[in-house]
């Protein structure tokens, strides 16, 4: 009997993608949100953070490749990583292919680390288990202004600009995270859905411009987030991200990363952007 | 008031997009089909074919510009196409814009087209009365056998393959249109969700791939299309689709086209495709 369906918001005038759901696996209000495992037919086990789906089985790839891969291979040599969010594990399982030094990986809530764990394991794979990895329960933004270490690459990999997260979209947020990049470092952001989120995206790309001399947002398709088209945004001190696939290969290869949505290709043609979207921010 | 909403079912197991809608401005069921169009506040109008989004005021341009800009920009000289399906407009709208001598429009069911003209004209944008427009209300299987014209280009704009446009997903058709075309011809078609109809796609490409020397599929983000990720496949009997921008934006300015999706950079990005259909697909 599935007479239980989630529906995830898309727009305030009510579209909703509605999922029948087959089990509730987990469902908790931690001190900072309440926490959704679902079980589906169609799209595997589902997280689901004050409403949103974050991450599902079936196409969290398509999100984790693409905000990991795209920044850690345009960087030559990404040993000291920080990931901010990302209590699912699926970053911090992307990030560890590149064999780095270290990943800091900081998430503000403990429950959504032990139910990912406990519950979606295939998400980050006991990723925070790895002896290179250090996680943090804490706030990103303050973690940026105790910690005194430097990175080469920052990921932010959050939930939607409201509430816990909006600090994360501020000017103020991205002139810290320039101050703890390495002089050759990057971040990335997730930057929402243009489609449905324009004006976020061209804040985050206004902020990022004021502070960084390189800024390029690129798309992926992430079928179960609004609208399926959904944007990254990278800031770099030195390295243009988009860069021969030949290198790209090669730095594939010699780091023997194996992948099920990125691929060299993809990496440059992410960054071709609909007209429309062009018109409006300077890439 | 609103309480009538729209469920565009994504899965058999009961995914679904649900819509509110302001206003049903037209609903008919013609000799073939359910014919909705309905006026949302999140998508303006919507045309609604058997249960299924065809096309929406606000992003209609994400299909039709791709499904015809990508094949008739490969093209050094397309004159004379073929339209089969497209009665809402959109693809003979943007088929105009690049000063053919002949275009045929061949749409099975009236109804769709005098519909879309009264109550969505901003898709059609009148095309089919431009002079060098030919409507036939037929269906598209039969034309191909009788009709003995030749055409550079033959864009198949079909719903779902189900019911009456399940003969246009055939390899019997697809040779019919081999043998329509000249012989430096392109057709496309529009190829379904990877995601959600992956047999599909392959079951398309694995026809054309017998039949074509030449087989690419590309993507678009259509975000009122199930998993937003859409897929087309061209098939050409001489020309790559993939060529330098150069050239591209060269067609572009000699033939004075303006886009608001399509450009000579993501005419050839559409092309990189993830890496798990790659795997099982040869592109």
């Amino acid at each position: 009997m599935n007479n239980i369906k989630f529906f995830d918001k898309y727009t305030p005038n009510t579209t909703y993608l509605s999922i029948e759901v087959k089990d509730v696996i987990y469902s908790k209000s931690s001190k900072y949100q309440k926490i959704y495992i679902l079980d589906t037919e169609d799209f595997g086990k589902i997280l689901v953070l004050d409403e949103s789906i974050q991450t599902t089985e079936m196409d969290e790839f398509h999100y984790h490749e693409m905000i990991v891969h795209v920044p850690l291979l345009t960087h030559p040599n990404p040993k000291k990583i920080l990931i901010i969010g990302g209590g699912d594990g699926g970053c911090c399982k992307e990030v560890l292919k590149h064999n780095p030094e270290k990943v800091v990986c900081v998430e503000i809530d403990e429950e959504v680390v032990k139910s990912c764990e406990k519950y979606m394991p295939m998400i980050g794979e006991n990723s925070f288990s790895n002896q290179s990895v250090e996680l943090k329960i804490d706030d990103g933004i303050k973690f940026v202004e105790y910690d005194n270490n430097k990175f080469d690459v920052i990921i932010i990999d959050s939930t939607d600009p409201v509430e816990i997260a909006e600090g994360l979209f501020s000017k103020e947020f991205y002139s810290k995270i320039y101050s703890k990049l390495e002089k050759d470092g990057i971040m990335v952001c997730q930057s929402e859905s243009p489609f449905f989120h324009f004006e976020t995206l061209k804040k985050v790309r206004n902020y990022l411009n004021d502070i960084f001399p390189i800024v390029k947002t690129y798309l992926s398709y992430i079928p179960t987030y609004p609208s399926g088209m959904w944007s990254f945004t990278l800031a770099s001190k030195k390295y243009n991200p988009l860069i021969p696939e030949e290198i790209i290969n090669k730095r594939l290869k010699e780091r023997k990363i194996n992948s099920k949505y990125y691929n060299a290709e993809i990496h440059n043609s992410a960054f071709s952007i609909p007209e429309w979207i062009k018109h409006e921010i300077i890439t």
